[in-house]
């Protein structure tokens, strides 16, 4: 059984997602958010989110991980604050030993619902479906986490280990 | 004493520079680079920059850090790819307890140079200059990792522990 991390990174929540996968069929595990207040100290924040994701990587012993890539489509900004995050995030993961996989929100979208111009709420539906999660799952940071971890039990034979 | 750690975040060779000021007067204690082996396993490359910076905290004990804001002039791409650095690098450096500051390209030069125009050469010759560096700085990370310290010595009091 593998145990796979999810994670959905972003500068106020980053969402965490842990599935088992046979290799034909997924389930949830546990998922959740790690959430950073508001501040002007960029380097404090994200010494959260590395707590954070040690937690979860302390608690669940997963055995890959996955990301997925840096949104470029809008704002500039916002894109360099998700990348300090998701470098912290990808940085921990690896320190702990795990291949951390990056996959397209196409790709993401693609292996959850079948076509990767799926709606975000199509996804979320797929994700409680395909996981056996039977309550909504909050906040939304922790179901799109879950999305990517079911990614990449999808495509990690054909994908695995990029940056 | 204050000492303080500049940081040049690269995707390839990440600059580090540590300083003591007393305020009025600056010099160099240490300079350095961590090089991080090509691939395309961004986490693992990622580790190498916390396993360095780390190791450079441990071993110069600086009370400050200082980096330069991500350069959002030429291509995303590869600004994304420092901002994942950065983002490591100011989180062990938060981790340890330090500020971490964060300037402008402009500021740094202006603050050692007296003109934010200046060019590269012209500033690390600066740089040699006012830390008393005898012998040429090598890599050139190492040298705007100083002069982003030296930055910081001089500014601090009018803009400091911003992300």
């Amino acid at each position: 059984m593998l145990r796979i991390l999810g994670i959905d990174c972003g500068s106020r929540i980053t969402g965490y997602g842990v599935i088992e996968s046979d290799g034909r069929s997924q389930r949830a595990v546990a998922y959740g958010a790690i959430r950073v207040p508001a501040g002007p100290d960029l380097g404090k924040r994200l010494c959260v989110v590395a707590e954070g994701i040690g937690q979860v990587l302390e608690a669940w012993e997963p055995d890959e991980a996955a990301v997925e890539d840096v949104f470029t489509g809008l704002n500039v900004r916002s894109a360099l604050v998700l990348a300090h995050v998701r470098g912290v995030a990808m940085m921990c993961a690896a320190k702990a030993g795990l291949c951390v996989a990056s996959y397209t929100a196409a790709q993401v979208k693609g292996s959850v619902s079948g076509h990767g111009s799926a709606g975000k709420e199509q996804v979320r539906l797929m994700v409680r479906t395909l996981l056996g999660v039977r309550e909504e799952i909050r906040p939304l940071d922790a179901s799109d986490a879950l999305a990517v971890a079911y990614c990449h039990a999808n495509l990690r034979n054909s994908r695995r280990g990029r940056g």
